[in-house]
């Protein structure tokens, strides 16, 4: 079988571990069924032996599949790895997703995608990113007793991503450790308002009001002046077209989004303005996983 | 001239001084031109001297009035008012609201409701009552630079409100004084989402999922906590049929939203539960404030 599973931004500014959108930029994985296991890597993390050695899909497709079928079985994984690692762009999600979707799919179930979701949930704690993996476009996520439950709105063609991806990784765990603990009230309205907004002109494809919405009180800023360049890209960003330009998950990728007719010109910005950076332009994606072959 | 300003029921549960939806109960005023300046009023309030003598509307009507015309005219005021003082139910909203707008018809100019509510807000702070009660329906609102933006969605006719409305008063700034001052993450976190959610319940008129999106944690319970027989209310209200239960502003109203079929059976449990109190079944209103007759 092969398993193709998109990259995700997760917050959206106001959206804090909430709102969350998919990307068309894939991981593919193939797996078949051999006499010993095997794994290859191309792309992200090739160069990487302790990956190889210790793979993070590999471990949950085997605990996923032995606890469904009651066997253990040997598989060849071959993996087409695009999502950058610890940018901010749900890689670990796309694997999470991706290593659960799989093992249900080579155990013989049908893939129901939220069973996949709130077994998701157990390995990352929150929706923002498993979501919009699962099923594309853009999502609101609440949670209530493991369950995770989610609306979903495609994104129109009219609007593109781009998303600037800066050379040094930011760790989730340890950008969330600079987070206070309490937010005044001020700040609880503005983004609860503000994330309600902007969660309805993603559903009635008001692409110009974005911008007004896109502002957080809580997170962007503190993890932002750790690495204060983020600041200039999303000045750049906003002077050249962008629709919305918030940090993607905790970093360090920055997402713009843009209409279509625009997004050339923004790429050209940023990278002019960052070449050291990669600047990506992308579609949106409103499929999430998708299994593409059985074999 | 004759205008008409709905009821209004704020933050919903989670959508704190952002949220708010208008109700089909209306004040009603009627305002001449006369050689002396008079007030009349019928319904509430009408008993009350210092309402008559230090009247909240006239002053406001007069300020704008005199603001926009550079004279001092007099009229005769005519009120009638059902929208109960003090219970959460947006009466000084409605009040500042339809103030505005008649001063600007008085004085001659076209009625453009965003700038009755901008006006609005610098009366009131929070633009979660002015707001439905300018444009009716169900609205989310962000407030930039003292600039109130709004999207409105219409509430189906399929659902309808019961609001309970307790004997007790409380005062919208002594509640607010009640409230914490700071929130840990986990709140901000979960009334961001769950107002999010609940933002696009309304506008996809998916009344179902209300309840599931109805969860404060910032100020619902420590309002409630000083008036406990609401938690029976709410309970009561979801074990016969509510769709969602939430405490109207800062109380002592409670707002129940149902589907038609259901409306009549749980306005009768509510009464016969709480005997004291007034329970009323109401439309919602999709049309705001109106002026309905010119003379």
């Amino acid at each position: 079988m092969k398993i193709i599973v998109p990259a995700t931004s997760a917050n959206l500014g106001p959206g804090f571990d909430s709102l969350g959108l998919s990307i068309g930029l894939f991981n593919e994985i193939q797996i078949t069924r051999e006499k010993l296991t095997s794994i290859s890597i191309k792309g992200e993390g090739s160069d990487n032996l302790y990956i190889k050695k210790n793979n993070t899909f590999v471990n949950i497709f085997n605990e996923i599949y032995n606890s469904l079928t009651n066997e253990r079985s040997n598989f060849k994984f071959s993996f087409l790895n695009n999502i950058p690692f610890s940018r901010g762009l749900g890689s670990s999600s796309s694997v999470i997703v991706a290593a659960i979707a799989s093992a249900y799919k080579m155990a013989g179930f049908n893939i129901q995608k939220d069973r996949i979701l709130n077994k998701s949930l157990i390995y990352e704690n929150h929706p923002d990113n498993i979501s919009p993996a699962t099923y594309g476009g853009f999502t609101v996520n609440i949670v209530k007793n493991g369950e995770v439950f989610t609306k979903k709105s495609n994104i129109d063609s009219q609007i593109q991503a781009v998303v600037v991806i800066p050379n040094e990784p930011i760790s989730t765990s340890q950008s969330r450790t600079q987070l206070q603990k309490n937010y005044p009230l001020s700040s609880c309205i503005s983004n609860l308002s503000h994330s309600s907004f902007l969660s309805v002109c993603f559903f009635e494809k008001d692409y110009q009001s974005l911008r007004l919405a896109a502002i957080d009180k809580i997170h962007e800023d503190i993890r932002m002046s750790s690495y204060p360049i983020l600041f200039k890209i999303r000045q750049v960003a906003y002077e050249n077209g962008a629709l919305m330009s918030t940090l993607s998950g905790s970093g360090s990728s920055f997402l713009n989004i843009v209409f279509r007719d625009d997004a050339l010109r923004l790429q050209k910005k940023l990278q002019d303005n960052f070449p050291k950076f990669r600047v990506l332009l992308l579609e949106f994606d409103n499929e999430g996983f998708k299994i593409t072959s059985k074999s």
